[in-house]
């Protein structure tokens, strides 16, 4: 049965992004490329991690990942990753401002959903099929979905750092039983740690 | 040579105590067993890691670790851990109440520094020799250490459970490095990660 999944690489002390994310930090002030660098360093030592990051047949985002802008669409816009995105995959992107969808070159369109968590989820459940649907991130957006009990399964791919401030994973998720799937496998850059969440 | 250490039981989102801790609910409300179930249901499984956590020369514990009274002394309260404590080892306890030292049986004696942290750790190594000292807990004591960049080793033993709310460990700490110490191992219950703290 296809399952709801999340991945996000966070800090020892929880936190996914800094502050002030922008163009020029996308993973705001001070981060970098500090959680990410087993991606791009290593990325053969995590190539199963890494495919399994984009192998959902849809994906959900919120806005500001999908964007730097906050407010009315620049049109030009059409997210960070150029002109082919490595989703191949419907896209639903959380806003509160309407914009037609855009399609990307090897299969990623972005649909821009406007009422909400469940409808996005939805939706992207019903584009993915068999498939399992990815909420993709940031912080907030995962926060809320776990929340509302709507991720099976959460995969941390754990930095060695503590950064001490940013956008922090769970929060206002309230208690939530958790349960280990498989065994944490990992580099001296990341610890990658796979959950199921219990109901 | 020997390091500063500390072991801490987590949550995933962590924190490693509720809110509101008393004599009934030492680990605050709502928490329970839920960060130690694998000390008491898998001791054998985590043999080396328990022997680990009490095998240092000396400790250094926050008042609040000792006694669940806050204030004045109660002179009855001799710490939560009965007539031998499993310390075996003199115990430093930061407090701002002085107190005479307190001989347990088993070679644990409880000794009350009112001057601060620093003053603690000195006294700490002095006594433990060549063996290393152990920063016990809790989140307060431990991030006032990490804080002064006063720990070399962090082992972090994480529980499957999202909390939500409590004492959260790297609260105030600011940004630092670390540095993996040999592979994550674990079970069901607990994921052990060893850090180096960098400096």
């Amino acid at each position: 049965m296809s399952k709801v999944t999340s991945d996000m690489a966070m800090s020892i002390d929880g936190y996914v992004a800094g502050l002030h994310q922008s163009l020029d930090d996308p993973f705001g002030e001070g981060v970098g490329e500090r959680l990410h660098r087993w991606m791009f360093d290593e990325p053969e030592a995590h190539k199963a991690v890494l495919d399994g990051i984009v192998a959902a047949g849809a994906f959900v985002m919120g806005r500001n990942m999908f964007s730097p802008g906050r407010g009315e669409w620049d049109l030009d816009w059409t997210g960070w990753w150029g002109e082919e995105p490595p989703y191949h995959a419907p896209v639903f992107v959380l806003t509160h401002h309407p914009r037609e969808p855009l399609t990307m070159k090897g299969g990623t369109t972005f649909v821009f959903v406007t009422d909400g968590i469940e409808a996005a989820l939805a939706a992207a459940r019903e584009a993915a099929g068999d498939r399992d649907v990815a909420i993709a991130g940031g912080a907030q957006t995962v926060n809320q979905y776990l929340a509302a009990g709507l991720i099976d399964e959460l995969r941390l791919h754990v930095a060695p750092v503590i950064l001490g401030r940013g956008e922090r994973l769970f929060d206002g998720v309230g208690d939530t039983n958790l349960e280990p799937v498989g065994t944490p496998t990992g580099t001296a850059l990341v610890t990658h740690l796979t959950y199921r969440v219990v109901r």
